[in-house]
């Protein structure tokens, strides 16, 4: 049997009981990070640009469009979720990939879902196993593919769409592997688009790719059988190098789903250690802003190389400077969006904090390690150490955190008691009997805010 | 200034009359090429699968799928539009890229016409454009990208649609060169799905890529302004190597779009020779069926590896049969569709005749060269030499040929009266106020046909 009939099979295959309750759990936790952050994101006024063309295509309200009033097609919605789940750089990374999974697979599951009134538990295994087979391709091609310039979201994800897709379509085996050529041969997206609106447009398209080929797969329409193990399929045609036994190895048995990790901190991942070193400083006795003399960091190579800027103007820049990150962290004990705005960059017990931030570089630290040293005008000094950040594979963030994290970016979206009633659904969403109802809490009156 | 701001400048500021009237009546020839094919192939039952999905989404009528009644949203039209141009492999090929480029890049310039009423000849013009640019981002990355696997006809396509609907919108240049960044990050399409409807799904996709991108960019979205150029754009990721140079030389000068060729036969293209042979032959005196001893054909090698066989069973064998090329083009002078069809393979007359039709190899011959000798059983014997067949570079299909073709294909699907109605308009097109009454002349009530 070739790769996309086993992966297919996989899919199709798998039943609701193998989908066992660290599964499930898993799965969750994914789904609840990509709501955070794409209901958050639906403020953007970007979003504006989506939801106009599809007010003039004027389709029929079949799904929604999360952190709006709007319900669309299927793929409007796709597209639309996808780029929210990824405008904000700040959904799961599957470490050994660096593929964000969410993004392309959890909007094709959710559309569908919605549509034709799946269950929780359907919607569910339909993202564990669409993040699963992505995860899978992209660790079939990475690091050679990513290398050469793709953005592995876009391309890998495609297949996680059209996975979701076709589990919540109840595709028979044949057909989800037609499914996957008719996405898979539409597979795009290029790094040089980074820092554009294009690069959240790539899960968007690829979770629209998914629900488009899984439909016109469930018609008959074809896209070849062998888009993955064919001598022209998607890994031979888009890397130089790639290995399609680790697509299927200890498949069903070894869920590489648990590599996949949520960003606790709205910045630059290889600050996220000083940042939680500096959340345990504030909690020491003494230690206020006003009484830091100094703050000394031994940090990993690439902080300096990519976030060295003292004195960042604008909130998107604190996103890339560790010492903003390292003074939020003091200060407000935390690194949500709402500690990148304008107005934080430039709060002068912020500003005043930073300016006594250093760092020096130690080449035996870890990526996700860090030191941090306080030293008190009193003379006092306390050091923290982070072996593994939060976040890190090491080190995930606990359901806890994740719940702040939920909390602290729909809060700004919706009423405190839709918030509640929002996670107290998502955590008991195997024993929802209707996805609609999910939906239906997601939708609001939509407020734009300008950065 | 980059290469994509050069080409974007070129389709924003080159005003009408540097479109030529040469070049309007290129750009008509594949228009009038574009809508015999694709209105042709609207029979097709695999559309069905696409009208499906679009009454399920149920958009505003606002643009035509060719060849029924279906009105869409602008994107869907021109995803079905690219489909059925590329359906029945009978359209343009712009030879030294082997790019079919007015499936990709038409059917965005029709949508967008169609919609805010624009000229014919803003429509012409804005075809003519998207052709020239999809090619030249052709050339930058042909032979390696196309060889790599990628069928370049959906990746570099998405330029041309890009560039017709940027055209049509009446883009600026930053807009446009917005919109390829949006689209050129879509670019997409590998050769695996060869032989399944994916692969006419590749034009289709990215003409909806150009109206989306183009739709998109002028509300200010945006997609970087180096998706050619750039480290990790298009050509860099997507090619081992690549000569952006091409892609410019002579802008505007040297139109490439010249080199792009019209198919005269319904059939692989290295028996297009033989049958120019065979078609002579039948008006020399006394060369009927019966009177064939037998035929005998000196030909280039691909002949024999790609179309050697002799007992074709289906119609779509026959398209990749020398014999049965070679007698249907001695018995009807022809080889529209209605040579390939199961009946006409079976045709007693037909397989009489290719018994006796044997080819031998000539290394020296070129790929658009044949000649065949034709032994009647009176001892007669005629040759006939072709040096460059019908709808080669060096010979390309005349506009009588052409009118031929239009009015073979189209009189399938229109009544006689409209097919010369619509080819008086089409040569007329460059007059025509609005582009709408050319679409209305199009829809009709669609019959399908089983093949």
């Amino acid at each position: 049997m070739g790769t996309t009939e086993t992966l297919a099979r996989f899919v199709v295959e798998t039943p609701p009981e193998r989908i066992t309750e660290p599964l499930l759990h898993e799965g969750k936790r994914c789904l609840i990070n990509f709501l955070a952050v794409a209901l958050y994101a639906a403020r953007d006024p970007s979003l504006d640009l989506l939801l106009d063309l599809f007010r003039e295509e004027g389709s029929r309200p079949l799904a929604t469009v999360l952190g709006t009033g709007v319900r669309t097609s299927l793929q409007n919605a796709a597209l639309a979720n996808g780029y929210l789940g990824h405008l904000e750089d700040y959904d799961d990374t599957h470490f050994p990939t660096v593929i964000h999974p969410s993004s392309p697979t959890i909007p094709a599951a959710l559309a569908l879902g919605e549509r034709q009134g799946a269950s929780g538990r359907e919607v569910l295994a339909a993202s564990v196993l669409g993040i699963e087979v992505c995860c899978r391709i992209g660790l079939a091609v990475y690091p050679a593919h990513y290398d050469a310039g793709w953005h592995i979201t876009g391309t890998c994800g495609v297949f996680g769409g059209t996975a979701a897709a076709g589990r919540i379509l109840g595709l028979e085996t044949l057909q989800l592997v037609h499914a996957m050529g008719i996405a898979g041969t539409q597979a795009a997206g290029v790094r040089e688009v980074f820092g554009s609106m294009a690069k959240p447009l790539h899960p968007g398209r690829a979770a629209q790719s998914g629900v488009l080929a899984g439909l016109l797969a469930r018609k008959g329409f074809t896209g070849s059988t062998t888009i993955l193990e064919g001598r022209r399929g998607f890994p031979a045609v888009a890397s130089a190098f790639y290995d399609l036994d680790k697509a299927t190895a200890g498949l069903g048995e070894d869920w590489v789903l648990y590599n996949n990790a949520l960003k606790p901190y709205s910045c630059g991942v290889v600050s996220h250690p000083l940042i939680d070193a500096m959340a345990a400083l504030r909690n020491r006795e003494g230690a206020t802003p006003d009484a830091v003399e100094r703050v000394t960091a031994r940090v990993h190579p690439l902080v300096l190389e990519l976030m060295d800027r003292p004195h960042p103007q604008l909130g998107l820049e604190g996103k890339f400077s560790y010492q903003h990150c390292m003074a939020v962290g003091f200060v407000d004990g935390a690194a949500f969006p709402a500690q990148y705005t304008d107005g934080k960059v430039t709060d002068p017990v912020i500003v005043s904090l930073r300016g006594k931030i250093s760092a020096t570089v130690d080449p035996s630290m870890a990526e996700d390690a860090g030191e941090v040293t306080l030293t008190q005008k009193d003379g006092a000094s306390h050091t923290e150490t982070v072996t593994h950040a939060t976040g890190s594979l090491k080190n995930p963030m606990t359901d806890g955190q994740l719940n702040d994290k939920f909390r602290n970016l729909v809060g700004d979206v919706l009423p405190g008691k839709r918030v509640e009633r929002l996670l107290e659904m998502l955590w008991d969403l195997d024993k929802a009997g209707d996805i609609r109802d999910l939906m239906a809490l997601t939708r609001t009156t939509r407020r734009t805010i300008r950065r």
